[in-house]
């Protein structure tokens, strides 16, 4: 039996569907060739689907350059698509017997130095290794949808192999967890099994729909989940009296008929004190009070980033803000255009506000000019819209997270397609912290090109410009 | 009995530990007043610890300034803190007859129109309300922790009662989920149990510790059930086919022996379909390619701002940006300073890159050009570092998400105090999109003024100036 070398970089994937696709889409996204073995006829097209998204996501994730893209290859003999290849990741359907032929005609052509990884949900790797000729070569890598975003790989098997596989993963930006004892299912997906169980009694008792248990998930307690865990977040919920007096509190009503299952571990001291030392392992580096302010900062950093896709928690935040915007101000001065709180995802690695999100209060205080004006969202979506060419910012002071920020704005031109403005940002009512020169030109967004404003937004910017005619003008 | 008229705008809140707490936080920085009745002597602290979390949280998640905070007091007597209350919110152990006791307190004293709530976690309305003189004041109105920022309520009892309370909530800025059908533990306690239980079998069994299960959730199916819940997620992974497809395919595996748990609903057509339908009337507007979408960019941002907290996926993400980052590159030429990708974080209403992000991408070329000097990590933790005075962006192309980026960085200056840099921002290798003009002065981090350079950092300043004292100076 011919066994060729390993090919460093070079990636076979077996069953190319959504989750061998996921794959296929973050090893060429990080650099390797992959060649991809799958009977379906469709197999190109639905990889080349995964791939569109893959690449329109995976590579936003970091702030440098990734590796130049891999060569993606079908073949239609597994032997030429695992030849030379060193991750071999089978993600064919869950029928074990399907699984074991598979392994047995890889490991008939691939590297003895290989990882053979299978991306099954449910089967332990004794049953996948149990009719292979050489069993440990074969482990569990179980991935999560979409495989080219989240970063969790569950690897059970041989240490051997195991640690050879988590150092490929985590070159690849994954998050490879050693599972050292085999359990039906894995870790993850055996809590999904619980909640999806709990949920389809819930949606035939009539209870609640499937997006009330969406709701009830991604306002809560899923928002904790995407940060800390269960256990962490517990720890929290327990305060200074640590996790010992939690479980004391909370488990008792796991004896109490809440769900429909109801098979519990009993309390005992030894399961209590093995809790309450893994967790202190885990977290006990930090005080309380440090992790409720971590998960506090990460709780708004994302609630923050799910309001910038008007999402979920982020939408509802969206719409507070609106009824929490305020009237139009007094003209007749440097008016108001921006009021609000340094948030915590604009701070850099000392917790000052960073310089760029400067820009960004400005050109939040010009969006407010653009509204008065009547450039509004309804005017834009009529295809025209202001366009900054030019704005110089000056630092005067430094500000921080948690600080007020107030930002006055006075208009230095309105005329024709130009719009020129000052604004000044102060903490709160009090020290002036920069200023901002912005030259904006209105545009007509269907040629991109300078155009005069439409309607009354000529005159309402003369009029504004009028109304700061008599104010001092910056030097 | 007299029935003082509601106070707008007034909480009460009984019972002031992190939940009641919580609470307080809420209605006072939305600008409710809010009197407190806990006989613990401790009260005021726990609360003053909880107010000062959410002052430096909730506000930050606002792009407006909130409402003026209203005002907290304590009152020795429960009828003092209930008289005049719009929303009374009881949240004392989970005792029912302790509970049922402060309901006949409170609404001896409280306004006949008040909404009168319990954060229990288990107790249905109608165990709360059996010993009540005006039962349907009384509702369940269940929170999550941190309830100053976590939106979620689930509303139980009186459908006119939780119609007003909801109204209130909306206002408040969080989500209020009525349940219509009285069940213990509501909805999400429901699947919190599921998890903890099974969670409990995986330590006392020896799988997996607490660590690894928390990593278990919060790099994989966590990030997912904080923008989408369980059926929308399963919905997206069900692909064109459609979510009965989706439950003919997993619905099998409940019927294996995966967790300690078993008894399962039977699968009949009727519950299918009902499943279906309801997925249909959720999420049924959107197309699964556009679902999938939604969720990447979802996925993307939030893991982007756990990569500014630098925790979870997003701690890992910096890790993988580490090793990825580029060598120094040859200076005798305007050298690479930034090459990326546009992330969805960074797009205006439109889809282009906003325009304070071309700020953000000229001061990460200035910390290359820092790194570069020796002004590194290390030299900002001795005390010096550089801060940007003016910079002046000039707008020439637009940019969309997606797009690979490349910025330039040519040394206009680098003498004394003083780093002048001007930088090009370019579409990958091709065209000229925006250029900046950035002036940084050398400071003292402690002194905040400015200050010369230490060490060799003056003279690898210098050396880049005299680089390129040859090229093309900028307009």
């Amino acid at each position: 039996m011919s066994r060729p070398e390993i090919t460093n970089h070079k990636a076979a994937i077996v069953g190319g569907g959504v989750i061998g696709g996921g794959w296929a889409a973050r090893f060429l996204l990080m650099g390797w060739d992959v060649a991809v073995y799958d009977p379906d006829p469709e197999a190109e097209r639905k990889i080349g689907e995964v791939m569109d998204n893959a690449r329109r996501s995976l590579p936003a994730l970091h702030e440098v350059a990734l590796p130049p893209e891999g060569t993606l290859t079908f073949r239609d003999r597994i032997e030429d698509a695992v030849a030379g290849a060193a991750w071999i990741q089978e993600s064919i359907p869950e029928r074990l017997e399907m699984k074991q032929r598979a392994f047995d005609q890889i490991q008939a052509f691939c590297a003895a130095d290989a990882v053979i990884g299978s991306s099954t949900s449910g089967f332990k790797p004794s049953e996948l290794q149990s009719m292979a000729d050489v069993p440990d070569q074969i482990i569990v890598a179980h991935p999560f949808n979409p495989v080219y975003l989240l970063p969790l790989v569950e690897l059970v098997g041989s240490p051997d192999t195991t640690a050879k596989a988590a150092d490929i993963l985590t070159d690849l930006g994954m998050k490879p967890l050693i599972v050292r004892k085999e359990i039906d299912a894995h870790i993850a997906d055996r809590f999904l099994e619980a909640v999806w169980r709990e949920g389809l009694w819930m949606i035939k008792d009539g209870v609640a729909t499937t997006e009330e248990i969406d709701d009830a998930i991604r306002f809560g307690f899923g928002l904790r989940w995407a940060q800390m865990g269960l256990f962490e977040t517990y720890r929290v919920a327990g305060g200074e009296a640590g996790m010992a007096h939690f479980i004391a509190q909370f488990g008792p009503a796991l004896k109490w008929p809440w769900t429909k299952l109801m098979d519990v571990p009993d309390l005992t001291d030894d399961l209590v004190k093995t809790i309450a030392d893994q967790s202190d392992a885990q977290s006990g580096h930090h005080t309380i009070r440090e992790l409720e302010r971590i998960r506090d900062d990460n709780l708004v950093a994302m609630m923050r980033a799910l309001k910038g896709r008007d999402w979920g928690a982020g939408a509802l935040l969206n719409h507070t803000d609106r009824k929490l915007a305020p009237k139009e101000p007094d003209t007749t001065e440097p008016f108001v255009t921006v009021e609000r709180t340094v948030p915590i995802d604009w701070a850099d690695y000392n917790g000052h506000m960073n310089e760029s999100r400067y820009g960004q209060v400005f050109s939040d205080a010009a969006d407010t000019v653009m509204r008065m004006v009547g450039a509004d969202a309804e005017y834009i979506a009529s295809g025209k819209s202001f366009f900054t060419v030019e704005i110089t910012t000056k630092f005067l002071e430094e500000t921080h997270v948690g600080d007020p920020i107030r930002v006055t704005t006075q208009v230095l031109r309105g005329e024709g397609k130009k719009l020129e403005l000052f604004h000044r940002m102060y903490h709160g009512k009090g020290q002036l912290l920069a200023t901002g020169r912005q030259l904006l030109l209105h545009v007509d967004l269907t040629t991109r090109r300078t155009a005069l404003p439409e309607g009354d937004v000529a005159e309402k910017m003369a009029a504004l410009a009028r109304a700061h005619a008599g104010l001092e003008r910056p030097g």
